[in-house]
């Protein structure tokens, strides 16, 4: 079983008054950055918008592209096109190496452990930092225009790491849901099953209690044939569930729980699955008595698990193959947590709603090593990132909705006036990052004018800078 | 011919209460900290010396070892060891990765550019990151130990470099005479030798006129049989010299003017050669007369190179295929400045003393392409290190001695009041890292007590950051 995947950005289209332009402008990128030896080049795409951008020296605001196609950030970062016109900005959207159509190697890049070397994040950040400085070099107009990294998620991490490998190429950064510290040693891994938890507990003790007895509860039905048929039909299952799916099966309901969590908007939307709003309030209407016997326990959670996903009432039958987390970026997300992306996660069924499961590193090892014939570095990350030690970076707004799971291992807490935490109170994944919403709560609308006051301050730092004379002091 | 060699750190021995004791903690790195598919590791051999570290928490004065056998960098680098008593440091010399005896392949590592793929700055900067964590972790005492990186020449860039990309690892850096805009678009290619070239004509115009006539007086010369015999005599060249060598011969003569301005110190010293105090000064003492004809003009000439060859009177006879940089590191620099650490040269005879040669990118990339089989990338220092863009970091003292040729390609101006430059009038190359001497300049002086104050500093900030209580802010 992979780890929890990072999920992709998205947001509902609620502006259709964009476009994604692929620039036409497609820079040969290294393939290995670090060495010589591999002197192959690729082609990256990214995506421009230009409409807002009229005059010289006008900023570009920089999509740091995460585990997935392009095209779907730059369609569903409600929050640049929001700002773009007040700033008059540029928006750039970067694809990630190995995800998209950025492949390295062509078709040939997943093959194996040989091919797959290149997908590293410092590989990304320094195809970024390549990718910008031609921009600036080619672009009419571009040649001082400061750059501000933003991203969510992975996208989030990769923003922020923009900002402290290459404080040359952009002057800051906006990481929104960004768990740069869920690596080994920084935070308990049981923070992000806890979250989760609570994400369904504040909507009544019954709620979690109802989903942290349901696993009992299908290991005694599943017991017979009987019951694998009834759990079969009553989860409306596209295939019928056998004796040995019942681990995938309880594994499948628990990444559920964990989506429905990070997808809890104020808003119907269609990011993971589309979904009313509130979902998990919803899902819990399902789930308030967790004294009931396992049949009628069981019911309630297929109930739950069908508002998920089936809230259009389209979905014929249910795959437990699929949790809809789109598989998008599944595989490259997957290596790069067996490599160097090492999010340690434990469960212990107390402070949380799962069943109890430890952080085994040397089976995780195991795993990946059989999978990809490569193995995790827990160290790396911790060591070539900082750790909890960025305080003497500056110009990052780190931001966090206190009902993202993610937010465990994200910076919460603001290091100094220019290393900024913002925590959005009822804020789920990167809400931030989205569009403009009526439904929006207040404090995701002054996390958005605050972002937008930082990004601001950064542009005018750069203005500054670019005028004065020569270099100060001594 | 190769690029000119950044030459190693040397120091007269005035003390002999140190000693440099091997580690016995030999730690095994990743041979590839930037992918996976290559899994090896390799010994990394570091020195230390603890004698006046006795308190938990002191800190460790940390040498970014640079081109050539730690041993030698233990030995020669006076400051450290002039500085430790008071700081309480322990000090660590890491030995960079393919010099030395760290090398990742063993006696394969130059074998071609499959093997030779490893040597860049970054695997140097990441080893030594993982190497002080490692030591933090496992030294008693150590754990909250602030660390400074200390370096000289492509030590000291390396050092700028670590704080840089790991301010995390590293609470400040001193960065003597490293040339981190020695690179391409950063400083005019000529500033180099005409550096070399003042450091002569300060002692009088004829002094540089006398070299920049030489060129052609050897052409000259060397265009009859018994010209080349009459050079080789005057010369005392242990073979004679053929037609087919003058080339090398002007090029020999070159590389030996670069390196009496670089260790042009103020006292006798022992560096690359035995050579006498202010050796540049001796040198012109025998070109007093530009006017003269080619032959005697030769002679002065003969006479300048044979006290930087000579000094001692034991040589028997010069070889124009040593220049006495010594051969350590010699090849593993010329990859790295065939590969990642470009740095154009050129002259025109007219700011400078030697014969006109522009900087041909081209002819170098095949060079190095045939002698390594890898091609330098022009563009990729200035993104990943920052270019001239640095004023955002923080905690770096870079010195330069104004008589230093790398002077040219060194930061210069103070950005801030903690990234800060120095410049040591009457100072060749890092005269600032070697030993206090009775003939130091007060401006060396001043130098080295500025930098004790700065690493003071940041010590002191260390131990503060470690005592807040918790992040602060919004």
């Amino acid at each position: 079983i992979p780890p929890p995947s990072l999920p992709l950005l998205g947001s509902t289209l609620t502006s259709l008054m964009f476009t994604c332009l692929l620039s036409s402008l497609i820079p040969l990128l290294q393939i290995d950055h670090f060495g010589f030896f591999e002197d192959g080049t690729f082609k990256q795409r990214y995506l421009v918008n230009d409409q807002h951008w009229h005059e010289e020296g006008n900023p570009i605001l920089f999509y740091t592209g995460n585990e997935g196609d392009i095209t779907w950030f730059c369609n569903n970062t409600g929050f640049m096109w929001d700002v773009a016109e007040e700033l008059g900005a540029m928006l750039v959207f970067a694809e990630h190496r190995y995800y998209g159509e950025s492949m390295p190697f062509g078709q040939d890049s997943y093959k194996d452990a040989k091919h797959l070397n290149y997908l590293t994040s410092e590989q990304a950040l320094a195809d970024f930092a390549v990718l910008i400085r031609e921009l600036k070099k080619t672009v009419p107009g571009a040649q001082d225009s400061p750059v501000v990294a933003i991203g969510g998620s992975y996208g989030g991490m990769l923003s922020a790491w923009m900002r402290m490998k290459y404080p040359n190429v952009v002057v800051g950064a906006l990481a929104a849901s960004a768990p740069i510290w869920q690596f080994t040693d920084m935070v308990p891994c049981s923070v992000f099953y806890k979250i989760v938890t609570e994400g369904f507990s504040r909507n009544g003790a019954d709620c979690s209690d109802s989903i942290r007895k349901s696993w009992s509860a299908v290991d005694n039905v599943s017991s017979t044939e009987g019951g694998l048929k009834w759990l079969s039909n009553e989860f409306s299952l596209c295939s019928p569930l056998e004796k040995e799916d019942v681990l995938v099966f309880k594994a499948w309901l628990q990444e559920t729980w964990v989506n429905l969590a990070m997808v809890n908007y104020p808003y119907e939307a269609n990011f993971l699955q589309p979904l009313p709003r509130w979902p998990v309030q919803v899902a819990c209407t399902y789930l308030q008595d967790s004294s009931l016997p396992d049949a009628p326990l069981l019911q309630g959670i297929s109930k739950a698990v069908k508002m998920y996903y089936n809230y259009t009432g389209n979905t014929q039958c249910l795959r437990i193959s699929e949790t809809a987390t789109g598989n998008l970026g599944y595989l490259g997300w997957y290596y790069q947590a067996c490599t160097e992306m090492v999010m340690p996660m434990c469960t212990d069924g107390v402070q949380d709603m799962f069943e109890p499961q430890s952080w085994d590193f040397e089976a995780f090892s195991e795993e990946c090593y059989g999978r990809f014939g490569a193995r995790p570095r827990a160290q790396w990350a911790g060591t070539v990132y900082g750790g909890k030690d960025i305080g003497s970076h500056s110009n990052i707004v780190f931001s966090n909705g206190n009902l993202d799971p993610w937010s465990g291992g994200g910076v919460t807490q603001s290091f100094s006036s220019n290393l900024v935490a913002v925590v959005i109170q009822d804020g789920a994944h990167h809400l931030d990052l989205r569009f403009n919403n009526n439904y929006d709560p207040s404090s995701v609308l002054k996390a958005r004018a605050l972002e937008l006051k930082y990004i601001k301050m950064w542009i005018e730092q750069h203005s500054l800078s670019n005028k004065a004379a020569a270099p100060c002091c001594l």
